[in-house]
């Protein structure tokens, strides 16, 4: 076996044709009984084999640097770079982040998890080299499907201009997680049938130089063409056609589903974990979108690139029709078209992932907030229960986007709360309204739920006590809950509030309880910092009221373990009693 | 005068051709007298009379509707549309704003003041327009200097895909505030050479139809362009040639300074407000980095478009040679490029108006802090001294920025004390740094200074006193100064804490002055919601301390007048001082 003696890339190096192709069976071997076993990215990283080989067989790594988009295809440099026994022994596979990694390797420059960075990213590497007098290759990779985004955009116009070598490696498989969407997809699709050679080139419109490769999982052509851009004194484009997904038929079958797998059976492909019978917020969403659909062809549902975010499915796709808009990867054009929708008759609705609104904070205050266009967002994952990789945290929205002025941001604590909202808020006409998914999974609730949400900023008391009083914010409801019980078992009959709203505070409930409170909890499922709870601790700064804020430290964990860091932060329940108990008289 | 008599574009229409001509000269006339009393935008709005009076002669505002990038042309197309006066008449001219503006005029669809955000907005109108069954025009108008930016490649790309009526009107006047940055410049290049006919075309690339008019300042030429593609069934480009400044020499001559301009003597061009002897701290600032650059080759400054932000004129972007980038309107490149300077051996420096930075959360929090790369952020117009029209408020820095993980934000309060955190900043390598450049004016300070910040969150105690303690943060010191004075006079002997950080609390410094204190005061010049202020007041949420945060309300004031504005926030010393003695016993 070649891949398990690979210690470095110069091991690579020393490898025949011959030779390199058994190596490549060994990494896709060693890939499908990882991921079969562990889940992870699977599509982006069967079809880059061919092309990391070759890769570490031209480029001379660490001095030569390469750079991978999202980078949740670089599990085969992970192989070739001193981690292989990551991906062979099933005892070692969390040894391994799935994206790049400097604390794990000389060979990985950046943490990257999100798309469209790695043409900025490399093309800094590239001037310091200069500027320094310093030689050396400087590599991004990138997917076609990243392409659409405008980081991605920009850089490859800043890269036009480049004076210095840069390769720029496009690894085109003509997809994104789901179909590609965007005009430059033709251009694509025009070079591919023209092997390259039509005049209308979207990356020497650019300004770029360009080569094309169109066997992009021939690793003996991948490597005449590394070698012929190697020392390029200019910025230079490697056009790759790759397979997504190859070598394992299922996946080069059916490539969206593909992208990325939890634990499946080899021979079925089918999923290990048993998802049938729990509800979701997906699926909910989706179902319940496509219903008003029907009823009114002004609703439509809007993605970047991540459709089954909200449940849109292929087949859901095809059921709302003109209805659905994929952006590609361009959360920025997104927002913006959602506003113009807004003001024109439109009702966007856009489904996005916490951790990837954060690249539309300006679309948000400045083309929707400013505007007081009625764009309804469903921000799903914003929460820790949410991803926990370091990239994909979706802590962090409630201090992004709660100060931003004239948004309303509503927190449901109850699948029955959350429809209310969405209803109102794709109904109404006044203000930009975010929903915040809960990320505790789907809890039904028979509490009473507002159907009006234009009254603004309005709490709402779920339980009327004394002494102590627990605001808990959206999926941080039911630990409030939690924790009233707990206080009662000791004699506090505690008051609950659900706050309804994450971008102001009700004054006038606030000050009511004043009358026969001392203390005033809060708790919320985010960080800490420039969050909610801090606005109450402000509200009563000056009075005699006392209060504790509980969440998340402003940090960034990953690959957390849920229970273990809720304790860390002090969010149990247990925690938070004995916190009170220590405050109150 | 045809001028005065225009009410509404039907007005525009029922003109000839040689009064269409007159009118465009009198709209030069008109613009040249508002802007030499009144300052405002002047190239912009002097090269696009002619595509202004073409677009109302053609289209049918408002049922087609016509967006504008930036909007900071629209001046012409507000002459048109029944505000004429506000630029005929010396006691109107603030009648309208700088920008597109919906309460003005149902010609106006978005309060815009933002680049490269036209198309996509327009495209969100088109869909909903679509969706509904309804008709009529919809026109994008965007600058070539916008083109660079993210969101507007976005949605080119996904102009390309669209099925509908949608005209893309690409107003090239071979300029950004600044020259062009970027490779799509030379294919602009290009099609200006090849009289629009070149194979490779930037726009064709993505999809688009494409229409070129070289004589983009002829009316006629222009109507003929704009009838060919009125009612088009599929989205088109029309690129047109026009010239910035056209009309007055000065400004044809030198684009870049007449971008903008203040109050100016018609003769001579020269700038009626006297800066002379007034410093500022763009001077100040590029002239210490033109210093440090020349010892130095790793130090960079970095620009998106606009160089003039830290005194980087064209004279001095020559100085600095290869040590100085523009990337053109591209902040999220900016972030990510100067994050890979920053790990690969580059002293990147970021200068950056408080309301563009807007643009790189994302970049900020992905490609710099996760990976702890040390870019330094030079943080300008971050106050309510700044730029006070709605769309450039730059008060919403602290809550968007200072809750990110790793990032250091520093907040100087003396010109003495910003080179201090600045040099620092730049020879450190552990941290990303942005510092806050104070908004009210560069005041000098004999106070001690620290020279090392690697102790993060240390605040530093001015002036020891008791009872009650003033945490004055950066451009707000002098404020706190203010109040220390006044509670003097009323016998209160305060403290004075200037926190130099506006990212964390110094728990020892907060928790010492529990022995001797009753009250905190935290004064800060941005938004209070999710600012520095509540991080003091959830730390002394339990304790016996009580705390009043000041600060601004979060909303989206307009053109205000910062003294009312401050009073309306309750933030003058008399105001706090007041405050204070309600709060103490």
């Amino acid at each position: 076996m070649y891949l398990e003696k690979i210690t470095c890339p110069a091991d690579v190096k020393s490898l025949g044709g011959e030779e390199l192709k058994s190596l490549s069976q060994e990494m896709r071997d060693a890939l499908l009984k990882k991921l079969s076993i562990h889940g992870g990215h699977f599509g982006p990283n069967f079809g880059m084999v061919e092309a990391t080989i070759a890769l570490h067989y031209v480029f001379d790594s660490p001095k030569d640097k390469i750079v991978f988009d999202v980078s949740h295809q670089s599990y085969c440099h992970k192989m070739l770079t001193g981690r292989a026994d990551a991906f062979l022994y099933e005892e070692k596979y969390d040894d391994v982040s799935g994206y790049s990694n400097p604390d794990e390797s000389e060979h990985d420059f950046f943490t990257i998890g999100h798309t469209s960075t790695s043409v900025s990213l490399a093309s800094g590497m590239a001037k310091a080299r200069d500027l320094n007098g310093e030689t050396g290759n400087v590599v991004a990779v990138i997917g076609d499907g990243s392409l659409s985004g405008g980081e991605a955009l920009e850089a490859l116009d800043f890269a036009g201009e480049f004076d210095g070598n840069f390769i720029i490696v496009v690894n085109d498989n003509d997809m994104s997680i789901a179909e590609n969407h965007g005009g430059i997809y033709k251009n694509l699709k025009q070079l591919r049938e023209s092997n390259g050679k039509c005049e209308c080139n979207l990356f020497k419109a650019m300004g770029l130089d360009y080569v094309y490769v169109s066997e992009g999982n021939d690793i003996q052509k991948l490597i005449e063409a590394f070698e012929g851009v190697k020392d390029s004194t200019k910025p230079i484009v490697v056009h790759i056609c790759t397979e997504k997904g190859l070598g394992y038929k299922l996946a080069e079958e059916n490539k969206e589903n593909w992208h990325w797998c939890m634990p499946f059976d080899l021979e079925t492909g089918e999923c290990k974990v048993d998802f049938s019978g729990v509800e979701s917020y997906d699926d909910l969403t989706v179902n319940y979108l496509l219903e008003k659909m029907k009823k009114d062809v002004s609703i439509v549902g809007i993605t970047s690139g991540t459709p089954a975010v909200f449940g849109f499915t292929k087949e859901n796709r095809i059921k709302a029709g003109k209805q659905f808009v994929d952006v590609g990867i361009a959360e920025e054009h997104a927002v913006a078209m959602a506003s113009g929708m807004a003001k024109n008759g439109g009702k966007p609705v856009y489904g996005v992932y916490s951790t990837f609104l954060q690249r539309t904070y300006d679309q948000i205050a400045q083309d929707v907030c400013i505007n007081n266009s009625a764009v309804t967002f469903v921000v799903f994952a914003a929460s820790v229960y949410g991803m926990n990789d370091v990239t994909h945290l979706g802590i962090y929205d409630i201090p992004m986007i709660s100060n931003i002025p004239n948004l309303v941001y509503l927190a449901p604590t109850s699948v029955e709360e959350y429809f209310a909202m969405l209803e109102w808020a794709i109904e109404q006409n006044e203000h930009p309204v975010a929903v915040r998914v809960p990320g505790n999974g789907v809890v039904h609730s028979d509490r009473s739920v507002r159907m009006d949400y234009s009254e603004l900023n309005k709490f709402q008391m779920d339980k009327k006590g004394s002494r102590v009083a627990i605001v808990a914010l959206g999926g941080a409801y039911q630990l409030g809950e939690e924790v009233i019980e707990k206080l009662a078992n000791i004699g506090i009959d505690a008051t609950l509030i659900n706050p309804v709203f994450a971008t102001g505070i009700d004054s006038e409930m606030l000050c009511s309880l004043e009358e026969n409170h001392e203390l005033v909890v809060t708790v919320e499922d985010g960080v800490l910092n420039g969050g909610f709870g801090e606005k109450i601790s402000r509200f009563y700064g000056s009075h005699d009221m006392k209060v504790l804020n509980f969440g998340l430290k402003k940090e960034f964990p990953d690959r957390y373990d849920v229970s273990e860091y809720l304790k860390e932060n002090h969010m149990t329940a247990e925690q938070i009693c004995a916190d009170i108990k220590s405050v109150i008289s």
